[in-house]
């Protein structure tokens, strides 16, 4: 097995990802989150919105509707320009994306039709009786839903330009091949910020630079491996319709250098677009802002967490991830579990941690096997209550990278999790 | 105005929630949540999330696709049972819910159609090109997804039964006629508890009490005035087509009682639809489980907890939110705006605060006029700093709801509020 089916085995066999619709055969394009994976995606929403909102003092959040009125789509230009380029096999009737393959079909060798325009917003019908529904779109992107909504931020707060709001959500693109497991799907959520500015070209770039450091850090302050990730600057002729300047975050997946996050200066697009402006109240100014947006990809960013987690040495197999993304902080063991006042004395423990984190339980098999058991899905640290413990107060904590051991007091367990994780 | 109206102005003016595509005339039934609203609604999430699946052992979450394989919805009965009642006016063709008018139509007076049933899922269209495309559904209800995936579930975790899987996610519905705010609308997000348990009609019962109850006492404990609340037994003829037992949880709204809670004995409907089992590794059984639920509106939690809370009070006008759900949790002020040294000061303490929580800054006008101003919006707590703060490191905690001062040391704030918001 090479190490992306290694993690995609994984990730089902410990309930992080599923296939979406899996009883009946799966449905192209669309996954479940498990246990284990809900937590992680939450983990990840969760810290963004604290580096983005809560740690700030510019930033404001929303929260729009997946579907809006057609005409968003019409004037954010989706309607006639968010596209990708389709050929099909001329023998096999196979459609691909005709900048993903080459000359010949990758199925059969037969020959491409020339290339067509094949819009990715996904229709929905929205009313109640046939002859009188209408056709509306999903979000191909959330970001419209802050754009249509700036006017009502403005007024109903007292934010100032430059100021920004940030937006987690789902949106749907009909990819025409989606894989890579859930790197392209078409359903998937989205973590961005539209950062609202005075239009000047060097301010646009000073903001620009910020904002493309900072997303970057803030993968690795989360443990990414840095010798994995790579900024791409987009060529002018591979820049979407509203970007004046574009640069992608790359993370070197299995599958080779992969975008998960993309910086985009879109100017004065799309708040032109819908009519909107700003009014300066004390220098009287009235203008259309510019806006520098950060666009991360909520799935990719897990799966790339998860694929760069993924470590195996020698005999262990562990996922390394961030303490703050771990689904579970600590796992607790009675030594025995049937001896009942070690088991009565571990539950005590996990009852007093699970207040405050999301702590795992294990008392089936040897202590080896629940190691191995945690390591596999990236617990920091397993804390074992033993027959010392009945005597001194002490357990012993396993952390998961060393898989080295310290013994610490009972009542210290609290502060010395915390303290890591805050 | 009325009460209603109050309340529906102030989500727009203070940005809690915007009419949905506004700028273009809205789209019936979709509502945007602003900064505020936002904020209030993942606060609910969360403390659900807390109370069902971190403090409990029993519990483990799913995040399922909003899109399935279209097969789902015709297993689960609602392709042929997802319907509501429709009659039409003969006159100005106006189309309404029939068991929620009476003879005549109330636009016109004019005489209805006969009922015809009307399915409820949305149609969406998967693939990529025109004659290829797959009619699907937006679900319906989320449920579903914990459905599809309980035997993903149960090979991936160590879970056994009973055991619970909680989720929140989006659903859609064609609504007749969307209303009442947010209370009725065609895009609306769920948090939904499925328990599994051995089929037996007397344990059956136990649970449903246990999460009857369970769910009323989250409501109350986050601040829901009892008085408002009521369960309603569902007579036998109008039990969803799943359904054994069902009980509503409604609020005393302004438009009448309303439900927006709840519980539903499924039996082993949903289950046996999938022609899903359970295999007891220790007595050997093999059956389908039964499915107590309990299926929260996050959208009508949302919105009765703020109507809930909405208090008028002589002059004052205050959200009486519970300080677990209020956006901020405090806001900081210097007494002046322009008194240097107390702007640094109040600046300190706001910087030391927002580390912990999502706190207000505020410098305009005066003390009054920003109390109102935070009172609208419930923030519990007002921390003012003045020129005795500068001599004693004292400053002082307005309560929202009494509107009593104290002053308190500057370093006994983090801990102050830490304790009574945990």
């Amino acid at each position: 097995m090479d190490m992306m089916e290694k993690v995609v085995a994984l990730c089902k066999r410990r309930g992080f990802i599923y296939q979406g619709s899996e009883i009946y055969g799966g449905f192209g394009g669309f996954w479940d989150y498990g246990p284990l994976g809900v937590e992680l995606k939450n983990n990840i929403k969760r810290e963004w919105w604290k580096s983005m909102v809560y740690e700030r003092g510019d930033v404001l959040g929303v929260d729009a509707a997946i579907i809006m009125n057609p005409v968003v789509w019409e004037k954010s230009g989706h309607v006639s320009s968010f596209t990708d380029p389709l050929v099909e096999c001329k023998k096999c009737h196979h459609r691909f994306r005709s900048d993903k393959v080459s000359d010949k079909c990758p199925d059969c060798g037969g020959e491409f039709t020339e290339a067509k325009k094949f819009n990715l917003l996904t229709e929905v019908f929205i009313g109640t009786v046939e002859d009188e529904k209408r056709k509306a779109y999903l979000r191909g992107e959330i970001t419209q839903g802050v754009f249509v909504n700036f006017k009502n931020v403005t007024d109903s707060t007292r934010v100032k330009i430059p100021f920004g709001i940030a937006q987690i959500g789902k949106a749907f693109r009909n990819e025409i091949t989606p894989g890579n497991f859930t790197f392209r799907s078409r359903e998937f959520e989205q973590m961005e910020l539209e950062y609202f500015i005075k239009p000047d070209e060097k301010e646009a770039e000073k903001i620009f630079d910020f904002w493309k450091n900072a997303r970057m850090n803030w993968y690795t302050s989360l443990g990414m491996s840095k010798n994995k990730l790579q900024f791409r600057k987009h060529k002018d002729d591979e820049r979407a319709h509203y970007a004046r300047m574009a640069e992608d975050i790359e993370y070197e997946a299995p599958f080779g250098w992969s975008e998960f996050e993309g910086i985009h200066h879109r100017g004065d697009y799309d708040l032109g677009n819908h009519g909107l402006k700003y009014k300066d109240e004390e220098s009287g100014d009235e203008y259309i802002p510019w806006v520098i947006e950060t666009s991360g990809g909520v799935d990719r960013a897990t799966l790339f967490f998860l694929v760069d987690a993924f470590t195996e040495e020698g005999e262990r197999t562990f996922l390394k991830l961030h303490p703050s993304l771990a689904p579970y902080k600590a796992a607790v063991f009675p030594l025995l579990a049937n001896k009942e006042d070690l088991v009565n004395k571990a539950r005590e423990v996990y009852q007093t941690l699970r207040s405050k984190f999301f702590v795992a339980w294990d008392d089936r098999g040897n202590i080896g096997k629940r190691y191995f058991s945690q390591d596999e899905i990236g617990t920091p640290w397993c804390v074992t209550i033993d027959f010392q413990t009945l005597e001194d107060n002490t357990v012993t904590i396993r952390d998961r990278d060393t898989a080295k051991q310290e013994r610490l007091e009972v009542d210290k367990l609290l502060d010395y999790f915390q303290n890591i994780l805050e």
